[in-house]
């Protein structure tokens, strides 16, 4: 791994601007750049966003859709260029909807998020500051993404939390991006 | 429009004392003060809630109810004194029960902000920072409201986001209001 | 009141590490530490999240469980070492359920906090960053639970906010714990 950071975390609200300043964040390293998209279109609200997403990024990116094997895509990924990974609550929640505990899952990614030599950059959600979902499969989602994105922000070395379209750096404390 | 920084936007969660920091932000400019309400009292949890924010505001503002033309009202305000616009959030959810497109009414908005000779502070809140709302509306009303905040957030000279009544600087970065 | 910060308010979502952040805090203080739970162990899920707690904190503390009256467990166990409170969210929800007007009782708490001799560090959610609830009580919950925090938030030598296990000084703005 170069000294330089390299793993990127964003984090925000729905329609913060996560994945705009991912892809500022990006767009700072040379080279090129490959966007994993987790997503997959089930129906047309998903396969809408994910057009708008595809729209603003424009050319100059190669896709890689993986919506399961993140930690195997990185690695086959790794030596290619910049990675933009968007996003890790869609990958959380496809893992879920098969029924497989997220836990190794999580932990697998950790490990190899430390042994990359390209720079990555992951999109989150902040989702755990409303009210207690009443609805028991939502509250178990929030738990397991909460896990998830304390484990990912402590490997990274960089986390930013966009709010309004603003970064906030939370990791380590400093001004812009 | 004058060098200082002069349009201010408050973001922040419910009860977070975003009204009472935009009115500390707006008392540090001198002369006249209008507040541009944009709520309607549709019921009493909402007559209720006006009145609350009233009480605390005291004598020295004039009050102008514009739940919709909030371009037309900075327009006809400017040059008037400082206004406090309280919130973007019923703005933006009076237009959306109309019917109306969102979108050229920010536009709208952001170009008038542009023009501004006196301070403008608006009220706005964090709404994406729960889990997904089952419901399409409350979805499609969170997307619109998030491009809002960053299309305001854009234009502002500062902005500020209230936690537990805690002011915390987003642009630019800075301590105290 | 010694001249050191000893009232520290430690906010954040659901599984964003602030019970993990907050016994970092109390950490710091030499001497005995006193757990204050205000959980009351209603159903497995919630048997199984206090369980998770206590597994973490390990040995060195001493439980004090009080899903009331706080102001009287503080009380009580000045003098005695470092007390965590884990956490007011949970304390609220405790005097809603019984019909309770929290007003008074938040009221005390922050009278009680302004004469502690030992350090205490108080847990909270902050739970009003998401779509307006459509539930009436989860409306009012939200209500009063932002109006406590701001009131102890206000009395609080040091604030933070945990963000996906990160820590984000809110009062006084500063690095890290």
């Amino acid at each position: 791994m170069s000294s330089d950071p390299c793993i990127t975390l964003v984090t925000g609200g729905a329609r913060s601007g996560k994945s705009a300043l991912a892809e500022t964040i990006a767009a700072r390293h040379e080279g090129a750049r490959i966007y994993i998209a987790t997503a997959e279109a089930r129906d047309d609200e998903m396969t809408q966003r994910i057009g708008l997403h595809r729209d603003r990024r424009g050319s100059g990116w190669r896709t890689v859709e993986e919506p399961r094997d993140l930690a195997g895509a990185l690695a086959r990924t790794d030596g290619q260029g910049a990675r933009l990974v968007d996003c890790l609550t869609l990958w959380l929640s496809n893992l879920m909807a098969d029924g497989d505990d997220p836990g190794p899952r999580v932990r697998r990614l950790c490990e190899v998020l430390g042994t990359q030599d390209s720079p990555v950059v992951l999109v989150t959600n902040e989702l755990g500051l409303g009210i207690v979902p009443e609805n028991a499969l939502a509250r178990r989602f929030r738990d397991e993404h909460g896990w998830m994105n304390q484990a990912v922000a402590r490997v990274a070395d960089e986390v930013w939390m966009a709010v309004s379209g603003l970064p906030l750096c939370l990791k380590p404390q400093r001004g812009t991006p």
